[in-house]
């Protein structure tokens, strides 16, 4: 059986991919696997990959609010951006979880001309300069031109440093939700620049360290609308953890409404297995 | 009288700068003169400078053909890029015309990545390595992030070089058809990054050189429509001074349209004063 691709290239229907987004999710393995096996009966030959997460996403939802909500992780760091959320301070917020002092957007006087930095993150007497690549759409990858100024960023600042214009930096970092090219990866791990992405890399990836320290950002959120994210947004709460019963109600926001979204927090929260 | 701007700011009629706008498009000083005082006289407080400009190439058209043609130099090269001419290979030309060897996407080994430099032009034993930037929007500015890019690409060439992975470059060169940030120009002159936009630096910017060796690309015609640009870019003819009657013939255009075309080419070609 095969599956086709937003790009419309077939790829093999896989039963443990399935398996490992619903784990994702927070589904035990057992029920990952019970779940993956109804969608194999219930998938044709040539069904759309749109069509095929739409039937994942129902039966999460069938089994735990919660799940659903997670799910789609990925898509909800999408939609921080427009909500208003700078993609910037989700990933202070991410350093500072990870043990990282931050600061975000720091004027830093280089060798040649001054340099906004989007992150500056220490840690174990270490500098990081941190810039942030923030795009709305999946599959968009960056290239080779953004790791090659990060880069002469990094130097000019590291000049500027040994010029005693400004504070030293230690390690220059791109991080972004989507993609890296493949001479990125190459070009930073021949240079010394840290890479960061949605899935890269493997175990120390955004993806990764959300799911690891259960972070969700307030936008994997079902029972709210954009309107709602706003304010929200204005109100500086990024992540579900900054919720509660007594914000929500500050906000002007109705006691049942507020009861509906805190028990879908409650859901996303709950410990994963 | 004062002038009101595209961006709705006011500024002071200027005698000079219409005298200079008709200079530059080959009316000679003292006609160039006649022509703003008339404009003066047509010119009424807070005309836009779009009407004020429609008033000049009036002015230029009924005294000569060439003279118009020539006027919209800028907006010319802008429409480049969209008629199907590549911007690099226009550049390439212009400093294959200031006396240098070009080569046109090269492919070059730096010490991490490969990478694809735009022109590669050679002169007095010196090697550059041209970086093209093109934007088909009047006013939009070339920011710090393509100077930091080009640098560091520049030193990953010059590295690979080191290590004998390539050939030697010895001066990267930014080159776009607008304009530069203040912090660009900074950065540039303090790295040793050559820069050269629409308009800078003054004596030897695009317009300068252009203006100065009578180098016209297609694009000023006003007899010919965007087809028919089209029909040119196929054929490589980029400059009027490429087209021929012969030529023109050889693409399967009707003698009379050929005629119209060849003697606004003899107009525009006509020597400068």
């Amino acid at each position: 059986m095969y599956v086709t691709k937003a790009d419309g290239r077939l790829e093999k229907f896989d039963f443990y991919k399935i398996v490992r987004t619903c784990k994702r999710s927070g589904v035990p393995q057992n029920e990952a696997e019970r779940i993956a096996g109804e969608i194999e009966r219930q998938a044709y030959d040539g069904i759309p990959t749109r069509d095929l997460l739409n039937i994942i996403l129902t039966h999460l939802e069938k089994r735990n609010a919660g799940y659903a909500s997670r799910y789609d992780l990925k898509g909800a760091i999408m939609r921080l951006g427009p909500s208003g959320f700078a993609f910037e301070k989700f990933i202070a917020e991410l350093f500072r979880i990870m043990g990282y002092s931050t600061q975000t957007n720091v004027i830093v006087q280089g060798r040649c001309v001054p340099h906004e930095v989007d992150v500056v993150a220490e840690k174990d007497c270490k500098r990081y300069m941190i810039e942030c690549k923030y795009r709305n759409l999946p599959g968009v990858y960056i290239g080779i031109q953004k790791a090659l100024y990060v880069w002469a960023r990094f130097e000019d600042i590291r000049d500027g440093s040994d010029a005693g214009k400004c504070i030293k930096f230690d390690v220059p970092y791109l991080v972004c939700n989507t993609k890296f090219s493949d001479d990125v990866i190459q070009y930073a791990s021949c240079r010394g620049l840290k890479v960061m992405g949605w899935s890269y890399p493997e175990g120390a990836s955004i993806s990764d360290i959300l799911n690891e320290k259960k972070i969700y950002p307030v936008t994997v959120l079902r029972s709210i609308d954009t309107r709602m994210i706003g304010l929200l947004a204005d109100a500086n709460m990024m992540f579900c953890s900054d919720l509660s019963e007594e914000k929500l109600a500050g906000l002007g926001i109705s006691k049942k409404r507020v009861q509906d979204i805190m028990d879908e927090v409650r859901g996303v929260l709950k410990d994963m297995v």
